[in-house]
Formats: C-alpha cells, sequence, structure tokens
C-alpha cells in the first residue's frame, strides 16, 4: 500500500515550524512561557519520514485516534546542489526545481516541536510528482497556495508573508546542516490549515506549481 | 565527504529518547512541569536524517559552535520485515539484526525534543556496516555497551534497565507508525554519556554486537 519510495524524492524531506509571520502571531503569549521563553531563532524544521511519503491520487488513512486531519498545503522546495554554508544570495542557485507539498497531522495545540504521532503517521505526507524548474517560478515568495476540499474551496494563503523567504530558510538552515540533491524542504503551513475527513477528496493547489490530489479514508479494521 | 547514503541503512534512522529508566529518573522533578507536565506516554522518537549518516572510521567534524560532542553509544535495531501493528511477542521476528550506531550530539540540557542544531549536524550517526543476524544474540535487552576515546574506556552501560524492551519498542512505535525493511531504531542513550573533543578516537561497542570507531575532527575554516 505505502510505497516508501517516490517518483522524486530522492533524499529527507523536512518541514518548518511557525515559518509564518501570521501563524507565529497567532501563538500570542505562549512562545513567552517555557520552556523555551521566546519565539524561535532559528528555523524550527522536522522531518517527514519515508513511511509518510505518497502520491497523487494516493490514499491517505484517517487514524482511528483522528477524527479529522489537518491538511497543510505547503511549498516543496527540491535541492538540485549540495548546499552548505550558502548565502543568501546564492541560495536560490542549489535550488532544483519546487514542488506541491502536502504536509498533513493529526490536530494538535501545542507549538512545541510536535510527536510523531501527530506528524508522521503512515501517508502524512502527500508530495507532487512534478517538479517545475527553479528558472520557471519568478518568485518563490509570492504564489498563491490553496486547499479545495470535495472541490469547495476552503482556505487560501501564500507563500509570502513569511519569517523566511525561501532563500533565506536555506541560507539559515545550511549553516549548520547540509542539504543534498533529491532532500525537500518546505517552507511550513500557514495559519489556518483546515480540517478534512476520511471519504473526502482533498486538493492542494501552489499558482504555477500544480496540484496534488488525495482521498482521505478510514483506517480498516483488522 | 559525506557519502549520504551507507552500505546497511535502506530506510529512516529513528532514535529514541528517556528510554532508559536511569535517564529518565535523572530528570527528576523536570518532567513534571510545562509542557508536558509528565513522563512521556509514548515511545519519544527522533530521526537522524541521511546528512548524519557516516561508517566506520569516517571522521566527524565538531562544529564551531561546540567545545565537545556527546558520544550517545546504542543499539541499532535493524527492521527485516514490514512491521505495523505487532504484538511483544511478535515485535522480535521482524527484526533482520542488530548493528552498534554512535548518536553524536551537540551537548544541549532540556529534555524536550532536541532541535537538529543538536542531534541532526552533518555525520553526527557513525553507524556500524555489520549487521549481527537476530538469531546471534540470545536477548538483545541484556548486552554491555561501552565507550573508549583514545583507547581509555571512559563510559560502560547496558541494553538492559530499559523503560521499553526492544520488542516493547517495536510493539509500542509500530502502533502508530509502519517500520519497513532497512529502517534502523535505536534503543536510545543512557545516562552519563560521555564528550569527546576533536583530535580524539570514539570507540562504541555492543558484546556481541561489534564495535564503532571514529575519530573527531576540527571543522575546517572555508
Amino acid at each position: 500500500m505505502l510505497n516508501q519510495t517516490h517518483p522524486v524524492v530522492r533524499g529527507t524531506v523536512y518541514g518548518t515550524l511557525l515559518n509564518e509571520k501570521k501563524a507565529l502571531a497567532a501563538l500570542g503569549e505562549q512562545v513567552h512561557v517555557a520552556p523555551y521563553k521566546a519565539p524561535p531563532q532559528a528555523p524550527v524544521l522536522y522531518i517527514k519520514p519515508r513511511n509518510t511519503w505518497v502520491s497523487e491520487g494516493a490514499n491517505v488513512t484517517v487514524p482511528l485516534d483522528a477524527s479529522a486531519l489537518e491538511i497543510g498545503a505547503t511549498l516543496g522546495v527540491v535541492i538540485g546542489r549540495t548546499a552548505s554554508h550558502v548565502s543568501v544570495a546564492d541560495a536560490l542557485s542549489h535550488v532544483a526545481g519546487y514542488l506541491v507539498v502536502n504536509d498533513i497531522s493529526v490536530p494538535h495545540a501545542s507549538y512545541y516541536r510536535p510527536s510523531m504521532r501527530f506528524k508522521c503517521r503512515d501517508g502524512f505526507c502527500p508530495i507532487g510528482s512534478v517538479v517545475v524548474p527553479r528558472e520557471a517560478i519568478a518568485n518563490p515568495d509570492d504564489l498563491k497556495v490553496s486547499v479545495a476540499i470535495d472541490g469547495v474551496l476552503v482556505h487560501t494563503a501564500s507563500t509570502s508573508g513569511r519569517v523566511r523567504s525561501v532563500a533565506q530558510l536555506l541560507a539559515d538552515v545550511t549553516e549548520f546542516m547540509t542539504l543534498h540533491p533529491g532532500d525537500v524542504i518546505s517552507i511550513g503551513v500557514a495559519a489556518g490549515a483546515p480540517l478534512a475527513k476520511a471519504g473526502q477528496r482533498v486538493t492542494v493547489a501552489i499558482e504555477g506549481v500544480g496540484t496534488l490530489e488525495n482521498t482521505l479514508v478510514a483506517e480498516d479494521l483488522v
């Protein structure tokens, strides 16, 4: 059922937390309490391991312990050239292209690093199979992002208004960690990610990059 | 310099936090304060992505922002057969074998999910290249683990005294996430992990499983 490989991804898939100014602002005072006591200074990354990867058209199982799933429409940046300590000015030259990512979660309140039980269930990362070359996207930081459920538009956002632009994110991440060709790093999910339930068809669209459609299904009782 | 592939590992490498009773006890009251307010109920996992993987004999760079690194000797469990919702009794039948893992970190105080800046720097996960078949290990929960620095024994521990045995860990993890052949899950690091500095040779040994030797080197100033 799970392919555990993906036609495009050959490395690690990273997600970025709290990278939308609006989403960060929505936390209000929470970011000032223990244990962190301040908003994050460095990009807060997590990994979507390969048990989460599925492709266009695949069914995504809603686990028994969730009544609905959070649909995390986001832009995936595909690394084309090994990137270590890259400057902001040079960062995008390490990008092969862009694709659509649906970074699915079990809804959860905490802004702390979420557990794998929330973000890494089987099938929780549909990834588009088409990489739009970097040269085809004039400005990755100004693309419309939308989510439709059963064909009805339920959420719109943009890749703008980010704490870190794509180039800044790559510069800040590669300051401490090398990104390799075939790695994918998503810029993070906007505030107000919609919920979807088993039986619903979810379509994520990113302007100029493409669409990604998957259907949520109930977990089979074995 | 970094191979980004490993002769044995073909999937995801998971680490487990707070899986030694002694390490958990050492936290004392900390586990009862915000945000979690109680000891973890489910295994606390993290991922060592492929930029961290290196093999026997490889140099490991100490980043400029660390004066020493924490040497996390631990047993790696290599999955041989797809494991989803496995029982404790059946869990070990999904194991191909065992290998030695050195789960290196930048020393950090927090018991919260550590950031990638602490655990996922390039080269921070030396992994042995020899998988000892499951059948050759009578009891994976009773193996001596040791760390030597420049040939001097500095730390001894055991795979016993765990919050979860290997079988229990596999059962609890596969309750919410499928493990695939070629995935590796380490049982976690014991309390009192020793530190090592650039220029030092680090040897991790696990009884019946083997040894793993790597040298720490200073970061090149580019």
